[in-house]
């Protein structure tokens, strides 16, 4: 590692390639010879109408997204979107339905309520979130379906998408996006917040099929309305220069590493080998139910709670960072996004190997 | 200059202090011998927390601000905050009240418009802006009055707040807040983007008086509502974190160099060489009246106005980027916020008049 970095397990914002960041941190006084630096480019001028059309263009690649998506970059985090979603696209006599898988869709379905009608088509909020419900109900006159691909707090992850017989089906990718190739013609409308595993906190993207567009209603106000980001290009004020840079170059990185197959062979082989451990010792407990793990974020409990505090304060000693669970969940966890590399892994998995043994 | 940077007049984003972008780059990749960077930091953390709670320390010791006022940190640049003003604070039966002194101003009552009653309260619209009026008719039952301290495309600036009477006075100070000293206790809201004078773009700082907590109504959009960011001291969801620490390491630099009375002197004195060397050759032609000029943005022409062309590209080949006029406006304009060096005006004079005497 250089400069005498740690292994960082943060749950968001979370550990980025130390490619983007030698990059970032070559370009912070003098972007790429223009003799000022990235941070203070014109977001009109040249070099950063390249950033934002090349991150726009890599992210279409990876994802193999059509012309009939928008691309676009917001501000606010998932949260606004929680907002912008139902006030942009919910209509008058149409009912947004919820899948609740935890803490944040929760959320999305509690804001929607201010704006129209809300239906829950599945939960498994009874089983305190510890695995994705299989089963759907859809209201009448459903307007789309919402749902939580990955939940970072309780870690779990639907490991497809769910069927919604033709209804739009909008996702809060934000913990998970890019992790794996997705058919993005399945979404009406998938959102991310950056700072998972698409880099630095600021930005959010959305991409949106363009029939939605149709729907949105006048009076909105102004940075809350889709429109107005695609009319201008993400660009009808001073936008996030710098989030967006960084991401930028995540998205050339995990092009460069070979795109999303490659993240999805190394995402899998990172969780199995956690999971691996964790199943092999009965000192671990994994917190949610197997068919529902999550790639991104591994939880579990020892089963000397009383030992927990210990062992995330042990493992930061040995270099691993970020490992306490959520405050509303306790416990430990490890989040694995695309930029945590397999070296952090073996690191972790051997630490919890050693501290079992001495622990038993 | 290190790294061969060059003499910077952008707008916004705008040039910030060397100092800053070392100390940023230093911590890129390990934050404060953390092991991990400062964009990898958890917002919920303690090196944020410091980080945050630093920035408003320091910026509540700027500008004197007292206890009666909170201090939190937005995103969507001023432009959400045209939406969140009326959404927030106008009441039913009140009249929001702007100045109009340019097309952010404008922007700022459009956006009013969307959500109750709106009043100009003055106007230079019919001299194209280019001057600061001087009488105000406020409407009655007034809500509010709004002014830009600061007009970043013509090139004006209000010398001192307009007068109320005790009615709120709002200010969007996007592009002079902490060039000089003001008294807070005349606002009741001021916030400013901080692309310009206080940092990288992705950040809004906002300014509010406690009082006006009280008129928010129930129901706003999550991240419209600014009791969301008071009661959460803007940590409800993950703010944009490196654009927060870049202000934060802005509002140090300021305090280093001896507070915002120094910042005025030094504002004033690269205005004054440059308004002298307009005023001193008649080649050169101001754009606005002389008692309403900008001490951030300094607008001009050339007499030979097909010379233009030639000027901005002679000063860039110069080293002196930035220079060419808003594309509403036309011109040149170099904007001389608090991180632009005295010795970048002197480059520009120089330049300035090279190219006079060669182009008589």
């Amino acid at each position: 590692m250089l400069e005498n970095r740690l292994f960082n397990f943060n749950p968001g914002p979370a550990v980025l390639p130390e490619e983007v960041l030698l990059t970032a941190k070559e370009n912070l006084l003098n972007y790429q010879g223009s003799g000022i630096g990235m941070m203070e480019l014109s977001h009109r001028g040249k070099h950063f109408e390249s950033i934002i059309q090349t991150a726009e263009k890599d992210l279409r690649e990876l994802l193999s997204i059509p012309a009939s998506f928008k691309v676009i970059f917001c501000t606010g985090g998932a949260s606004q979107q929680f907002s912008m979603i139902p006030m942009n696209l919910l209509q008058k006599g149409e009912v947004a339905n919820f899948i609740l898988t935890g803490v944040w869709a929760e959320a999305a379905l509690e804001e929607a309520k201010k704006f129209g009608s809300t239906h829950i088509a599945a939960s498994s909020k009874d089983l305190e979130y510890k695995s994705i419900p299989k089963k759907l109900s859809l209201s009448s006159s459903p307007s789309y379906l919402h749902f939580t691909s990955n939940n970072t707090i309780i870690g779990t992850q639907f490991s497809e998408e769910p069927q919604t017989d033709g209804i739009p089906l909008i996702c809060d990718a934000s913990s998970d996006l890019l992790h794996k190739p997705l058919d993005i013609t399945k979404y009406s409308l998938l959102y991310a917040g950056a700072q998972k595993n698409l880099g630095a906190a600021g930005v959010t993207i959305v991409v949106i099929h363009e029939s939605l567009l149709e729907r949105i209603p006048a009076g909105l106000p102004l940075m809350l309305d889709y429109k107005l980001y695609v009319k201008h290009s993400s660009l009808y004020n001073t936008p996030p220069t710098f989030p967006i840079y960084i991401t930028g170059l995540v998205l050339q990185w995990i092009k460069k590493l070979g795109g999303l197959k490659e993240m999805e062979k190394r995402n899998r082989a990172k969780a199995a080998l956690l999971y691996e451990t964790i199943d092999s010792d009965d000192f671990y407990v994994p917190l949610v139910e197997k068919e529902s793990r999550s790639l991104m974020n591994v939880t579990f409990r020892l089963k000397k709670r009383e030992l927990e505090d210990a062992f995330t304060k042990g493992a930061e000693a040995a270099g691993l960072i970020g490992l306490k669970g959520h405050r509303l969940m306790g416990g430990c966890r490890a989040s694995l996004y695309n930029a945590c590399p397999m070296e952090a892994l073996q690191a972790l998995t051997s630490f919890m190997k050693d501290f079992s043994r001495a622990n038993q």
